[in-house]
């Protein structure tokens, strides 16, 4: 390829990248500026105040991580671990077994709790967990796991840290803006989040919000954390607000501008609206793939709307099926993932790509893809319940 | 704010970001595809091909790391050392010191070689201490000082890590496009570089590249890399080309298409022209700075054209003049970092900010600016000077 690159027009309804609002996309290339320019430190501010909006916060340490969600995660945990601490890591999908990385190449231990990849984290093990592991200094659990589709139950769970005095890493990749994110209600300590799920905003940027707690722990470390780039102690000299700001490295300016554009529609729509819809839409989903006869993985009270795991059909080529929707219809949705690989779908509905429109366009898709390849499904109606939802 | 962000445009004179050209910012807006799309590794065939140019290596381990230059520091050291190793670590500005943050922070020992700032790295020492550190692993210097504007021998510097059994870890965040870095010829080991320097692009990329006894060094570790986002293992399996792309992270797409445009750039000029674009420019500006009676901080033939630091003249507030250019003209010239902190300005000429028209606008700017402040200079002179040299 020596020529440019023009990218192919996609609809994006995998695990995320989701679809980028044009606005999002135009804010990301207004002019570069310096990271030091008095301008930016405005955009900075006012992009500080958002993330605290949109993670249910008053937490002052809160900005975005210039690299995205798996650095987001790496924050978290090379912040508040030393060697040899203890780490109660629930396990029920992809995302918690790299947190068990994470863990462990902090040189602490992770006591992993684990659960069925589909069903949410279960409290009562987590609790046993910490009875157990008195030693423990951090539960870290993922809210929305984007492998599956589970929506574990954080408050819970961020509420039992604080009753086995541990500290709480939340995992809201793909749930903030799709579903109730209240990191302040929660009383959760360190929470990162990607730029690329129901933001829908390019993906290469992680949000992240440490509590007054963390903050002590981070401030009473022993040993120097880790990693130089994600040190908050030294992030906070660039982000703090209270000083001048000092050079710590330099920002991704034009990706903040499309992150700050991004924040500004969520909260235009608000968060309830926000839910809301994400909500309607997973339902007429839902009702389509279900008159189709294909069935969900997830049970419906531990659905994530915005990330919906499908089995695939006995005799259907889960390859096949996406190769085609991509090649006939432009249309991305996801492969399974780790223990799910071959065996379901992966149907986004992320920020503004959760719609009427992908909701109807998707199933029109699917339907007719796999009719057909002479797959096993109710064919032609669809589209109807999906309709019938919206009313 | 709670309206959209307008960024004020801005001459970008700096030590980065540089001026974007608006054929990048134009490919950074392209519409979002996903980073498994079959589309997408054809773009990251073509990035490694290019970057690969951009370098002069074979190395089939090159690619950029998704997050600043940063970053791509903390990728070399964090995959080549473990715990109890022993790295030369040459400092001579403000990035030498970084290096010994990482070093550190990976369990391993810095021996520090010190040259004062403004120097380049002085290659006798360097071999004093690779001589005295026999256990040395590695030695890592900074071809581009970009704090002070100083180059040092990288060609040498490799030599003397072979000849001493040492990898070789090179900065040429600000070398890169602006000055030849030639890798194989170098016979370096581990190199990083940033998107926003010689290269305008956007910030928040870090190309790197690893030669083949780095790569066995990596791959004979006795302990993980402790940072899971940067563990160069498992990037591989996503930009390795040699079988299927293995999901690691997601990748920052829009960054990455306004890398790609970034680099067809550099080959459509060609390295030879682009290295003699910023040592023309560079001769010009120089002339009219020392014509207004300025001096540069480092000696002529120790110099990087791409980055200037002038001595503030005596009585002269440094940001007042800072703050002038950027009111009066929308120019941004760099403050001193670190040691040279309030005693000089830095004025880059990177990549398309690197041309004719800025370097007169930015004489004029500051010849006025001073003259209006009753600085002791000559006036009016400094934009005839320059264009002298370009005849």
């Amino acid at each position: 390829m020596t020529g440019p690159f023009n990218p192919p027009v996609r609809t994006l309804m995998g695990p995320g990248p989701s679809d980028v609002n044009p606005r999002i996309l135009e804010a990301l290339s207004r002019p570069t500026i310096g990271h030091l320019d008095p301008a930016f430190i405005g955009l900075m501010d006012s992009i500080k105040e958002l993330l605290q909006y949109a993670f249910q916060t008053q937490n002052r340490l809160t900005l975005p991580v210039s690299a995205p969600g798996s650095a987001g995660m790496e924050a978290c945990f090379v912040n508040l671990l030393e060697p040899g601490d203890t780490v109660v890591v629930c396990q029920n999908g992809v995302f918690g077994g790299r947190m068990k990385e994470n863990v462990e190449r902090c040189g602490a231990t992770a006591v992993m709790v684990q659960d069925d990849w589909g069903k949410a984290v279960d409290p009562t093990k987590v609790e046993e967990a910490l009875k157990a592991n008195p030693q423990a200094k951090v539960l870290a659990f993922v809210h929305a796991e984007t492998s599956t589709g589970a929506r574990s139950d954080a408050k819970t769970l961020c509420a039992l840290a604080k009753q086995y005095d541990c500290l709480s890493i939340v995992d809201t990749v793909t749930s903030l803006g799709g579903i109730e994110v209240d990191v302040d209600g929660w009383g959760a300590d360190a929470i990162y989040s990607g730029t690329q799920k129901c933001l829908s905003c390019v993906p290469g940027i992680s949000p992240v919000t440490f509590s007054e707690r963390a903050i002590e722990v981070i401030k009473a470390r022993k040993n120097k954390v880790q990693s130089w780039f994600l040190d908050m102690d030294l992030v906070m000299g660039y982000w703090g607000g209270e000083s001048k700001r000092a050079y710590h490295h330099t920002a991704p300016i034009n990706a903040l501008y499309a992150l700050h554009e991004s924040l500004l529609i969520l909260k235009e729509e608000g968060l309830q609206a926000a839910w809301e819809r994400h909500d309607l839409h997973h339902r007429a989903l839902a009702a389509g793939l279900e008159a189709m006869g294909l069935s969900l993985v997830v049970a419906p009270e531990e659905r994530l709307p915005q990330l919906n795991s499908v089995s695939i059909p006995d005799g259907v080529d889960d390859a096949t099926v996406r190769q085609q929707l991509l090649a006939n219809y432009s249309l991305e949705i996801g492969a399974g993932l780790g223990a799910l690989a071959g065996k379901v779908w992966r149907i986004g509905l992320m920020g503004f790509a959760c719609n009427r429109k992908n909701v109807l366009f998707c199933l029109g898709a699917l339907d007719s893809t796999l009719t057909a390849m002479g797959a096993d499904i109710n064919s032609g109606v669809a589209v109807n319940a999906a309709n019938k939802v919206y009313g």
